[in-house]
């Protein structure tokens, strides 16, 4: 065991904390080192996951108690809330070049203006914004294997973008007129002690939310524009809350340019994503759903012809823990410390 | 209780024929005189819906066994499965005058061929066609108090088209550029055996459905076109299933036409429904969700911004069992008999 | 409406509050002239509740700001958190005796010996104790009736009690030998905002909770021990935390005295309960279920032989905010103010 | 791979099927090289498990065509209903030695009086009996390790079985005296098309089945009279169905021998289970959750004192897919194909 790189996970009492810890405990070459959790310090794990009893891990920290400078992490995995996260990357950095995943939203944002009108002020790190690639693995898989700062996306994001991004670039699709409908799973929006989260106001019941204003929109529309040739691009989107633990579903209503049509949209993504791993368009008229994903790090994805010409619907899904955050973080971590891509995720979706 | 008006209840061993028989059971002036279920004739009912077990209700008979000469019902509710009902209808009618509340697909579409292409071949009774009103209460008052055959609309074409008819009426919206994103319970399934309908397939999942297919289309479609004054409209509609048992939510995106405001909408939805018993545009940025009418005969519904400029999103939500299919059944029952519209629809609903 | 009897609702933000202000809604002769609800106060109730938006309810108002003695309500319902109640309840009795239906625990207790061990401390309105009347409807009719302070049972006691309490006055059962297994939905655990409670810890799980220490152990031994003549007894009592809104399951492995039969149970049960119209001993091998009772006051049991000689398993299900709890009280206030005991009480199950 | 081993699963498109291709495609020295399902024949493994859609998988056959003389498979998994399996392992034996793992009741029962009168008529392969193993890992590892046909213990059996073995072995508890309450998902019940398992009519409900009759009785009784030194014992098992998809919870009512505590039982497991990788009684009072277990091979356990003196309560959770019937089955294969029993079975849970 004493090759095991040693990671460090902070913020590791929330729900994406927790499905890194349980990704890196099927890891064949990291070890977890380090459970940083403010108000849980001096707990052992299972007093606050107990599903993680079973294991040998150490015991939760305060992250303002860590010497990052004399620390020998191989990897810090931030799980931390918005806009903390910041300041603590700015602590490590200055005195580490240890790899960062972050899996906040705090380094997502390229323009600090952006981040400032949606986050509700200005970027207390804004200096290492610049050095930060934003963790889409399949899209940006050659610069997340040089970072040592990656801003993993959201998990609304990752699945808009991996089912727009290639149409955008390629031209098929009216970047302007995309209306994206989203559907969570509760895990999405984390631990935190709100009535609205309590089982008896989510189960047998729905209704959307964060309506015109939910915080994936900019960033959804940042990379959008990239591929769009530097369009400054608005999209509708609009996201919804579903009574299941894990899994998102997007349907995306998008307009042909010219002529093309469903199949052209179906024959690109089998173009851009026929060697991935995790990224799956399906055959014939399969419908995404989201137990086809349930607990690993596939996506999903169909594409359907509207009854209003010119136009295509797109189906997406994915396990929002998983490829929607700490999934996708194991993977960008396997990229830039060098493992093949897959390790640690091969897990098979857990139906039923 | 001599001066009760009698009411049989035909494919009573369904969800929708349950709910109608739980309004019933509540209602002051109607009485439960026959149930009708082809393959549970001759059980009692409690066999079929053990919920009803403390009830008085009559034992199930078979449909082909009443002699709807000598019958002295007031009203005929039909659950029956679609094309099935219309040869029911056809005997009741060749000797008998009684109401007919249908709730099945069959006397919906005005237009033979358009149900002829998809309900997969020609009506059986088109001559009754005529005679039918769609039973949409708020908007066809007049004529359900009229009808003595009335077709009640889909769950979700209710839903859409309370929330659609009015700006369509009023040209606030443009009528060839709606897309409709629909997310239902299972209940909207019925009851019958498939295996995608277990709950092991269900729960913990979400999925979209009949893609670009679905036989609620043309039946939007129909009354969009007449309030759009007789243009030949096309709608995009995707529905999805939903892990709970009750409820619908409907997501709207709709364009502008000329300058017209969010607000606008919201003005004229108020103006149409402020002396509705059931229909409620919700104040400010309420948002809709499903538990708010879980079990009763209300819809919700309100509108918000869209990102992009000169749309609009609504977002509206009904029980798809009560408002959506048996609650507006008995509402349309109360017109034509004479009653007040919401009698024995006053529940409040059931949340959590 | 001038003859409507006047009802204030207190703790009226909380789920049996919701409860009460549903069944008042549709009640024939009582009217809601107050909401009480001291974090709330100053609220309208569709901010606290939307699904109540479309009905014309009284702001929220503090409790502290009633002025007991020229108020003129004719009913109190208390549905305020235990160990609170007894303080308001204190007040308004010394200046008005108006009808106090409590929900809480609070005067469930005769001995305040028991209501000291259990609930941390001693009563602060002792002198009170020997006014209330224990309001399970069934048993204590004539006592509810007269009374002016109603404490109404838990909700496992009340499932508990009406299956049992027959059984130990007749002598079947040894009142010692009790083992009771209960499972409730997440609605009995209030709205309280706890980690646990998050629709992400609860569902797609289930677990057993406070073993061998529930508060309602004290209320069954309680009225278990008088009905077996003044024996001091104790029963064995493990709830556990199931994945639903709505409903109670009681499992209950009892030990039968001499050579009597189950069939000797369920005749016992058809005795006691044949003129009831909420209890509803099942016929044949009917297996009680939730769904047969939700949204509804009734209760149904059925009796079963044990593979053990000489035992029989009870089976017994009710919805815990129905008959469990804001049903129950509204069927105490029923006969505490002289109406029709099933007044307002006649909605049948909400299934699916 | 030309030295990884070959597996083939019969009913491969059942839930126990679907969790052995699962745990397979995780493992790493076995693959699958056959996957049999009568009525599926010919379908891609998608068409059934659109989950597996990215995995590499055979297509399914019809379990009647294959060749077991001329096969090459080092394992054969059954995952047939009950009574089917017995004759398709008399047709492999005759003609193959192969490993069999039977996940199905075929041959669990010892007595051919036992099976008949609980599956309805006499064993079809009787003379296979003898040479099948009881499949409960922890307490027949060696039996497994020299056997060829194992036949694994139901999801009940063997959570029962894992806590009390034990502590009837060392005369701790009454084994005449024993109530078991058990509550399961709803994946224990298998796949078939059956009203009473749709979504509608198990979501937000509960209910318990099969009182005094369930087939996993006697196979309780079967290894309890072995540990208890042939008494011929009956216990009282009545289980529950429980809206989730994986999960099983047995709450255990047992009465002390003698002066024993509620520490000794504990004491006993610690024992009993300190070395093992899957079955954790665990410290404290921490209570069992089938959150702690949900897609693991875990089993956590706990005990605690009852009120009512000389008892305690057990309370034992695993997931019934996996520890309780597929998991199972893999750590089988483990030991009887010679790899280290937790091989491909090192998954943490899966939460939330």
């Amino acid at each position: 065991m004493t090759d095991m790189k040693r990671a460090a996970v902070l913020g590791a009492s929330g729900y994406t904390g927790a499905d890194v810890i349980r990704l890196l405990l099927d890891h064949p070459f990291v070890e977890i080192s380090l459970l940083g959790a403010a108000r849980k310090a001096g707990l052992p794990v299972d007093a606050v996951f107990p599903h993680f009893a079973p294991y040998d891990l150490p015991d939760f920290v305060s992250v303002g108690d860590i010497d990052w400078g004399s620390a020998d992490f191989d990897v810090v995995f931030c799980c931390l809330p918005h806009a903390t996260t910041q300041e603590v990357i700015k602590d490590i950095r200055d005195v580490s070049d240890v790899l960062i995943i972050d899996l906040s939203a705090d380094f997502r944002l390229r323009d600090p203006d952006v981040y400032a009108e949606w986050y509700g002020g200005p970027h207390k790190a804004a200096s290492l914004q610049a050095s930060a690639v934003y963790g889409l693995t399949e899209i940006y898989r050659k610069e997340i294997a040089e970072a040592r700062l990656v801003a993993c996306p959201g998990c609304y994001p990752t699945a808009a973008l991996l089912a727009l991004l290639p149409l955008v670039q390629a031209g098929l699709i009216d970047p302007a007129r995309i209306t994206i409908d989203a559907k969570s799973g509760v895990s999405g929006t984390g631990r935190s002690l709100k009535e609205n989260l309590l089982f008896t106001e989510v189960a047998e019941a729905m209704h959307p939310y964060a309506l015109g204003a939910h915080r994936h929109m900019p960033e959804i529309e940042q990379e959008l524009s990239v591929a769009a040739g530097g369009l400054d691009l608005k999209i509708s989107f609009t996201p919804h809350l579903i009574p299941i633990n894990r899994g998102e579903l997007l349907t995306i209503y998008v307009e042909h340019m010219g002529d093309i049509t469903t199949e052209d949209i179906t024959a690109c993504w089998q173009k851009a994503y026929n060697k991935e791993a995790f990224v799956h368009p399906l055959a014939g008229a399969t419908v995404p759903a989201t137990r086809m994903v349930r607990g690993s790090n596939h996506v999903v994805m169909n594409a359907f012809s509207d009854r209003i010409d010119g136009r295509s619907i797109l189906s997406v899904a994915l396990d929002n823990l998983v490829k929607g955050s700490s999934g996708q973080a194991v993977q960008n971590m396997n990229l830039a410390l060098g493992f093949a891509e897959s390790t640690g995720l091969t897990q098979a979706p857990l139906f039923p």
